[in-house]
This record gives structure tokens, sequence and C-alpha cells, in this order.
């Protein structure tokens, strides 16, 4: 039995969205399956001392470029949120709720689902009324996810996900890792690909 | 007449050694050439706020890795140099004393030739022994060079580059422009192909 790939992404990111996009299908190819970690990059940026791209002048203007530019790439809708980056600990919350308490498909779904909002229609993920209803949307009962996101448990949940991906020497999103070896950005599409047929 | 593809780079940069193993061909099979820049990533970083990966924990552990992989991928010989990054102004003298003097053919031959010597032998750039041996074994007047490289025209011309680096948006190496569309990194390889065959 073939290792799962493990798919580290935070709600907030631009390339993990695009990434979320091809990962199962790059997996299935290869006989795999994807584990998706939702986590905070803040928590990764912060253990790195690494910042937003868009903190950096002249990155700023480049990657905002490249966002569109990656999507239109891999043939994926893109759609810049006005307000970037957003926290994202509540979609967080209930993906590991899902994940805990529905499995990891049901987790897998709401990973897309919030993406997709995100950045195809620039949905804001922070604010709450906008997520409870995306979870409605999304066929989840809304005031469960209120409830799941307002809950110790699984902010602890997600801050116990984020020691584990610093763990794993997670700096960035999205970030892979493939039977150990570790592959970040949605550039490494290519590189994960061949891994995946033969390591190179 | 197609506009020349714009190659910024740095002697220390592992990406670019990668990169320009690849540049020229791609650029030919779209009937264009390459104007490389050499530049020192120092000057960029500080005006983007940012520093070297191998700055950063977690970042450092993962690029070093990422960097041999990713020649590997290209199918490109790799030797990381154990003193990393150095200071390569010298060497970047060297290449704006041959591009005003003697033309870009023979700036990009020891673009080339330094970039080569750094990453897949780990000769020290920095070194003005090791440097002027690079010189008279690449066929150039190595005292020549080096009075090329204590000469301040030579060193007030790199800085000269570093500035347009920063006042064309470049932030890190390597750095391509195409038309006005900037590619940043060994692996927007993909997207300059496609870029080139049609703009996306």
């Amino acid at each position: 039995m073939k290792t799962p790939i493990d798919f580290w992404f935070d709600f907030s990111s631009p390339y993990s969205y695009i990434a979320n996009e091809w990962v199962d299908a790059v997996a299935a190819r290869h006989g795999r399956t994807v584990r998706r970690r939702a986590m905070l990059l803040g928590a990764t940026f912060q253990a790195a001392g690494l910042k937003p791209p868009v903190d950096h002048p002249l990155k700023r203007e480049y990657v905002l470029r490249d966002f569109a530019r990656s999507a239109r790439f891999e043939g994926v809708p893109y759609r810049q949120p006005p307000a970037f980056p957003l926290p994202t600990q509540l979609a967080g919350r209930v993906f590991w709720w899902l994940a805990d308490t529905a499995g990891e498909a049901a987790a897998a779904g709401w990973a897309s689902a919030g993406l997709r909002a995100m950045f195809a229609r620039a949905v804001p993920l922070n604010d709450p009324a906008a997520l409870k209803a995306l979870a409605a949307e999304h066929g989840l009962d809304a005031d469960a996810a209120e409830a799941a996101w307002n809950d110790p448990l699984w902010k602890a949940r997600l801050k116990q996900v984020n020691d584990e991906a610093i763990a794993a020497g997670v700096f960035g999103a999205p970030f892979f890792v493939v039977d150990g070896e570790p592959f970040w950005g949605n550039d490494r599409r290519a590189q994960i690909e061949r891994w995946l047929a033969s390591p190179f």
C-alpha cells in the first residue's frame, strides 16, 4: 500500500488553491491518495522568520501578477480577493472538525469549497457571516460549523497541526511530502509528478 | 525583430546557474536571444526587505535540498559550495567589463564559466586567486580581469545595474523579463516557454 501524499495548505494561500485543483489527479495517476493538512501560514512564517510575499515591496507587485498568471497556466479561474491575506483560522478549524468527526473526504470537500470560494469568487473567509453562508451552501449545518470554530477543542487542534507543520519543516504553502521528500510550492508540480513515477 | 529575453542573475544563485543552462535553448526555439544582466542579489534583497533563503530556519534545510534536486531535474551537475552564499561582486564586475568592452557573447561566456565553476565544481568565486585562475582557464588575461574588478569604473557599472534591477522590479534571481512580462525563478521555465509560444 503506497503512502498518501501529505498536502499542507492555508485557506489564504493562492498557490494552495491552484495546487488543490491538480493534486488529486496527479496522486491518482500514481496510485496515491492525498492527505490534506489545513494549517496557518502565519505560524510557519513566524517559525522561519518570514513574512507574506505581499508584505515585501517589489515582491508584492510580482506575486499578485503571478497568482493570476499561474492560475491561467493551470487552467483554473482566479479572482484576487481585495483584502489579502486574510486570517483563516475559522475555516481551518472547520476543516479539522470535519476531518476528525466526518472523515478525510468531508474535510477535503470543505478544503476545495473554501479555497474556491476565496480565490474563484473572492469570498472573504474571515467574515463569519460569509463563512456560515458558505458552510450552508456546501451542505453543512452552518450553526454546527460556527459552534466548531468557537470550540476550544478545534482551536487547540489547529494549533497542534501548526506545530506539526513546523516540526515537519513546513515554512510555506502549498507544501507536499511524498515518502519523506519535501516539495514547496505549486510550481513543484512537475518535480512531484516525476518523483511519483521514479524518485530522482 | 523580436526583443531579447532579459535574464537577471547573480553568480551566487544556484537557481540562476540551473536556468543559465536552459535559457539560450528555450529562447532560440522561439527566435529570441538572451540578454544577461549580472547583478548583486544583496542589493535587491535590501530593496525588498528580504534575506537569502538559507538565512531562514526551516527554509534553509529545504532549499539546500531543492537546489540539488532542481539541478537533477534539469539534468545539470550540481555541487553545493561549502561557503554559501558568497559575495560575487568581483565576478560581476568582470562580467560588465567584458560586456562593455568585448561584447555580450564574451560576457555570456564568462557568466556560464563562473556559474559552472561555482556550482558544478564548488570554486569559491569570492577568492581572488581562484577567480584569477578561472579567468585564465577561460582564456582571459587574468591580470586584466583583476584590474577590472578593482577599477572604480566597473564597480560603478555594477552598482548602476543593481539600481536598474530594482527599478525593473527585480527582487530575486533568476529573474526574466519577456516583452515586459516578469518571471521569477528557475521554476518559471514552463510558463516562459508557453509565454514565448503565445502570451496567456
